[in-house]
């Protein structure tokens, strides 16, 4: 593909992406993004997230190129933008610029929105993306590739503290020892110097544990009940959320950081009697996340499990369904 | 009765009590109240809440004299108070005075508390009760005891108002048009100027309407999606918190108001998505509720189906259950 790279693109040319329709992923030969008034980005590396393999299982009705976190070069932009040629990231969720919601700054939550490789727009475990000069960000070269593609996830993590307020004293406890689990522990370490994790597998535990949390096995919940101000919910499984009610003291606030479809169990009387807060957390801004990136405040180098080519995109989503697997990465060049 | 109100109650002197025992309630000869350092209260009036109907169901797993909404007149006190012969009601909760949430001022938290006819303590069915002085508020003139007995669901409504931001311009909907959801209403017409309420009976939600909230079926809910700030949820439904998570707008915030036992189904999806808040709010300070009946800001006296008298007071419990009765009150003169 590369001599197609820098001609036009109107609709004929051809770019592999991995696409998912009828429950299936595979990589295939596919039309370039052209959206009028948008950039486009050629994708340096991209991650692969539990919320992609959701999407292969059919969560949240996608069909598409999937994927939403990566790093790439901006390839061409509307008249007068300064970006080309510029290394970005990109905030991932699109707004409609008109209604309240966008009028009132946050694009995130318009109802009209498209949402990278996840809602109504094609995604970036592809050669090609296309994304609003907006939602872009310039990345310093001191974020190498393999750091700078955790800027969405950590971003997530960073969103915590938009949602609660978390202080140098502030108890916190992260519940979920995956990527996303360890993120929030070590972003929100950056802020509290109590950060606890619990989980369930030694290995994944320590890399919390090496960014200054307290680390325990999920069987000791019992014996820390009732005391954390604050309680992370980052495992996205319904123990999880049991165990985070059991975790929080009395008018503490639960983060339900994770995503899964669904119908889960709970008993709400808890919730009234201590008058316990739970509070949704979905996408962060990227600008606190890179500067935590950029500032060496997080490490990210030893959370990446493997690296694939975009050829081999379907093994690299069997691979990240591995027990164990932290992140899984696709590689453009 | 009476010629025991003002002698010595060290044990042996018996009052008529409503008392709760495996599953069943029943009227009956109990020992006056006992406990050094507190107040003693001649109870004029009590109000039958639905928690109590839950009680004698099972929740809560309490044993005892049930009730906790009343208005009494002091008749003993510690060394030096300065409310014998005072009008008061009373706060529920008595907590530990030791631990670490005493210590900041909120016994409601506390793990070690009683609470007034609900946790380890006798409550206010009864001719006397027990609290002490600090819990108790003295009720001036101008607010009959028919008034004052709806201080405690009040300042429960009251309450809030601690947990979530309420201005003039909060939209704010009430999901049940029971006892406890017209207070929510009307104690937060008083704020906002935006109140609707989804309710069942056109009886009740009339109720909610003269206080200036505009009212719907509940069977309306859907074409009121994602509109509102606050939604407060005070049916104590599985259906009503469903319906709460339908109304709320993205990053808007459910009040779950109603405590109820028992296991519910939710879908943790969308309040992720959403960056939804659910906020529990229990008991709250009688003051705000005080002054409200005071000023003549919410009116309740309307919302009264029955009284009783005290030893008919399972008949009075029987008469709380049915359908589309509001507050029954237990006369004990």
């Amino acid at each position: 593909m590369a001599h197609q790279r820098r001609a036009g693109y109107k609709g004929v040319l051809r770019m592999k992406a991995l696409r998912v329709a009828d429950g299936r992923a595979v990589v295939i030969g596919h039309e370039m993004p052209d959206e009028a008034g948008e950039c486009l980005v050629r994708v340096s590396r991209s991650g692969i997230c539990n919320t992609d393999l959701e999407i292969v299982r059919g969560y949240a009705g996608f069909r598409g190129t999937i994927g939403h976190e990566f790093i790439g070069v901006v390839e061409q932009t509307p008249k007068g933008s300064q970006l080309i040629g510029k290394r970005v990231a990109g905030e991932i969720n699109v707004g409609c610029e008109q209604c309240a919601v966008c009028l009132s700054g946050d694009e995130r939550h318009c109802a009209y929105r498209t949402v990278l490789g996840i809602k109504g727009r094609d995604g970036a475990h592809a050669e090609y993306l296309s994304l609003p000069e907006r939602n872009l960000v310039e990345i310093p070269k001191n974020v190498s590739d393999e750091r700078a593609v955790f800027l969405e996830p950590l971003a997530a993590a960073c969103g915590i503290i938009e949602r609660v307020d978390i202080d140098t004293d502030t108890k916190v406890a992260v519940i979920g020892d995956g990527k996303l689990g360890i993120l929030c522990a070590r972003s929100l370490r950056a802020r509290s110097g109590s950060i606890t994790m619990f989980g369930k597998h030694r290995r994944k535990l320590a890399l919390a544990e090496k960014s200054g949390a307290t680390v325990y096995f999920a069987t000791k919940v019992a014996s820390h009940a009732r005391t954390f101000d604050v309680v992370v919910e980052a495992s996205g499984s319904e123990s999880g959320f049991a165990c985070a009610v059991e975790l929080v003291r009395p008018r503490g606030k639960i983060v339900l950081k994770s995503t899964f479809s669904g119908r889960s169990v709970w008993e709400p009387s808890r919730i009234v009697v201590d008058e316990i807060s739970i509070v949704g957390s979905r996408c962060g801004r990227f600008r606190p996340a890179l500067d935590l990136l950029s500032n060496g405040l997080v490490d990210v180098s030893d959370l990446v499990s493997d690296e694939f080519a975009l050829s081999d995109g379907v093994a690299a989503l069997d691979r990240a369904g591995e027990p164990g697997v932290m992140k899984v990465l696709l590689n453009m060049r």
